[in-house]
């Protein structure tokens, strides 16, 4: 295909950046992929992608690098490694780290960039919608960069986002993000504890929860998460285990900058409490059970 | 003015009674009122309907006896007293009593309506949405009681609110009304919390609390409080003494029904301190304040 | 048997309430009883004791009436109802209610007493130290009331206990009662939390808890409880749902002086977790299983 | 001095190290030590020790060597770094750090010293007792590693303190090292809350803590900081940085072994409240600060 659209190379294909990157594809652009697992190259070729061998064979001819892979460490080996992001990217090109990390680990990405002395530029670009945000997407995308970098990477990362906003500097987007996975922590357990409570006070609960989103109480985790309450269904969207991860990045950045998190460390507690049950693996409106299971409800 | 309408005694004329009394006066009813305040009184005249100086006087020709008070004393007396609205209303009435209290008054006042042997019909219906919710008649009302009952008392309740939907039996209506404030509280502090940790951090908070209310951390909450968290504007609003009266209904509700409340006991006492602290006044959105406090922020 | 001791009623003689009355009688006291069950007023009589048939009765010569009984409710019909303590006691008696209560029941005893008109003394005297510190007389009296009544009751109060202070006026010593049941749960939760710690961390948890106990870790609760968090043995001792009703009355009296309790609420919440699972008999070093389930662990 | 006993360097002479040293010289122990301030230096010489001008210097003829530093990046400088303890010590010495750190530090620094492969034995053994038990020698000690080295090490480390355990492998003197700062930061947390309830509650403390000592709620903490409560004296002692430093130890421990604190986490967000607000330099019983402050008091 032959077009002005930069050229972009793609390193992470998980549930989020694979349907991600297919619609950078349906936008027209070239991309070219890398990730471990070869039935998800695969499948990247199959809707238009190039699959490549490497991270250096992905990055070698690409303006724009997006990675998306799962936590800290996959950043410092894939963007920081000796045969990593930096290493191999071409001479200007743009880093759009995507993943969930840490501030800190996003700085020092973009401070390794600076010192590889080829003008690259670095943003950090997290994003909340789950899976079907990424399908359709309709993801909000969390920015920290310069300004300038921002603006020239836009146009990609609307292929990709509804809501797309500059929140700061390096780091920014990982402080927002997990000020999101915080909020978000916090609002299902003040749902979880108003539904056992309703339950065992005997109300409607569908009437309740019906006439509870349309007033003060309303959210967006009471609309999209209704219905696993009302029938215990915890098949995931987001993983307990990785919203375990990050409320452990959220509490250590609030600690860092002397933010008190009286709420916010109780529900850490609770989240983490979940994955040593044994439900790490279902979707965090689960937080359901632990409620349950502190109310003497029997829990399947 | 001549009218099919019920007749309508409306007891309890504050921020919320006023302006709830003057939309049924504007849908038609005639209105027949009676509060503590004479000044109320005579803008409840002003307004289309008629002062009374007594609860006797008052209920005396209701076909409906709406009453709207701060707190379960309030409804002990006005509703249960030897001189109140069981003791004076007229055979047949319904009772609707919109105040924010105790399912168990409510049930009580139900029993003891049942007791006077005289067909009187009785609901609780109390409101979320605040002043503006009761001046712009878009109320959500969370209704106790009788289906038949709720379906007759529907119409008027239509002329004061939005949603408006019947949860299950006597009480019902206040036990969604205390999850309601469960939520509420916990979603404030949730927002409180982000946003001293956002703003610590260096990020821009305009930017940020937009992106975060376009993803899965959005509310109603940080909707409508997100100018009073920027701006530290706490003029009420729903003032945190009443919501500190509500919290104490929701925890020990959900103590009687077993229903564990790990987070909202926390919220709770810090709501209990904000009025410590002397911020009973304030609006809720003030939550904030504790958390800048415990933050080690000067507060103003 | 003649003596110049007071004369003694006792009202109430469950596991505590009986041993500590055959310890009067073993220090002299004349002894008239009165409980419901027939079977623990056989008991009296066969340790020395005079069963009577009701409270006019056992307390119609008393120049004390002690109290026991297990809560508020139980207070308010014995010693405040129409047939009760205060109804039928002689002229100048003293009432001593050794029940832990809110400090509100005790402060409306004496006003009650005052009321009566007939110079009753009143004093209320709860305790610490739970079956065995009652069978051994070691038991901590805490007490409120006037000075003079407190130095006239005091030789009694010896015979049951090893530390007995008056704290302040009436509802004193049901305060620091409460402050005592506050301190012991918070204390127990500590050690729960790092007995799981330790053991899920590999290390000998008996060489750790004597060391731990050894240093500003030590408390009474470690030195009493230690084998229970080994050995998992949870027979009572204090039961949960006792403590159970003690937090409510902690966290009720804080509420209304304003104190404020993040903590203790957060742990009022687990004990009443306990109890909603079904291990309101066991006893309070139970707090144990309740670190365990959220840490993931079977509990058998 | 010549003797048979083993010849030690002492790495570390502030506030803890300094008093320890001297009591091992007291016992007879021939001490050689380093640190970066020379008025330290010149105190140990000053009593009978010897001042060395480097790590290297002062571990080169020590049978056994002892660290003291503040927090895992000096011990990770001082035992593991190119001029450190390990690459300097002489073959068969032993490394005892007392130092407070993580578990995961204290294994690093047992696989680093078996790596050097010079025969090196290696115990971690942090400290209980606080500034007085180390003066007085009578510190808990809590002791990781061989048991064969632990003997070996005992009549050294009972010239220091009165308690001296072994809890078990590597890490393991660190894990109840953290148990105990956890166990004491929620019972002075417990008593703060009862010292405000008691006092907002009209009640004499000095007779509310006595009796509360004497019974099931009494604790080490309660012996020893009840002057700073009843005072509000918060000289230290131990400081609130510190405390800080080790609760984040402790939380960071039981999340990597998925032990449960729910109570612990939000004594973990009080303590590092009070530091964001100045008082970081107080005494740890300063807790009763943040109560008092959500309590609506004025601190001075």
């Amino acid at each position: 295909m032959s077009s002005n659209l930069p050229k972009i190379a793609w390193v992470g294909l998980g549930i989020m950046g694979s349907p991600m990157a297919e619609n950078l594809i349906k936008a027209g652009y070239s991309v070219t992929g890398f990730t471990l697992e070869q039935e998800k190259l695969d499948r990247l070729a199959a809707n238009g992608g190039t699959a490549a061998s490497s991270i250096a064979e992905a990055v070698a001819d690409a303006d724009v690098v997006i990675t998306m892979v799962p936590a800290d460490p996959h950043v410092k080996a894939v963007v920081l490694g000796d045969d990593g992001v930096i290493a191999h990217a071409k001479q200007g090109a743009t880093i759009i780290d995507m993943s969930s990390i840490t501030p800190q680990t996003s700085i020092a990405v973009a401070e390794a960039a600076a010192k590889a002395d080829k003008g690259l530029k670095v943003l950090d670009a997290p994003v909340s919608g789950g899976e079907a945000g990424a399908v359709e997407a309709v993801l909000s995308i969390m920015v920290g960069g310069e300004q300038a970098d921002f603006e020239a990477a836009k146009p990609i990362l609307e292929a990709l986002g509804k809501t797309i906003i500059l929140c700061g500097p390096h780091g920014a987007g990982q402080t927002v993000k997990a000020a999101n996975q915080l909020i978000v922590a916090v609002n299902i357990q003040a749902c979880a504890e108003a539904v056992v409570f309703l339950e065992k006070s005997g109300v409607d609960l569908n009437a309740a929860l019906e006439v509870l989103n349309g007033g003060l109480a309303g959210s967006t985790v009471l609309t999209r998460k209704k219905d696993n309450f009302k029938n215990r269904d915890f098949a995931p969207g987001f993983r307990i285990d990785l919203h375990h991860k990050d409320m452990g990045i959220v509490t250590d950045a609030a600690r860092s900058v002397g933010a008190a998190l009286p709420v916010g460390a109780v529900v850490a507690q609770l989240v983490a409490s979940l994955r040593a049950q044994g439900d790490g693996g279902l979707d965090h409106s689960a937080l359901l059970r632990a409620v349950e299971r502190l109310s003497g409800d029997q829990v399947a």
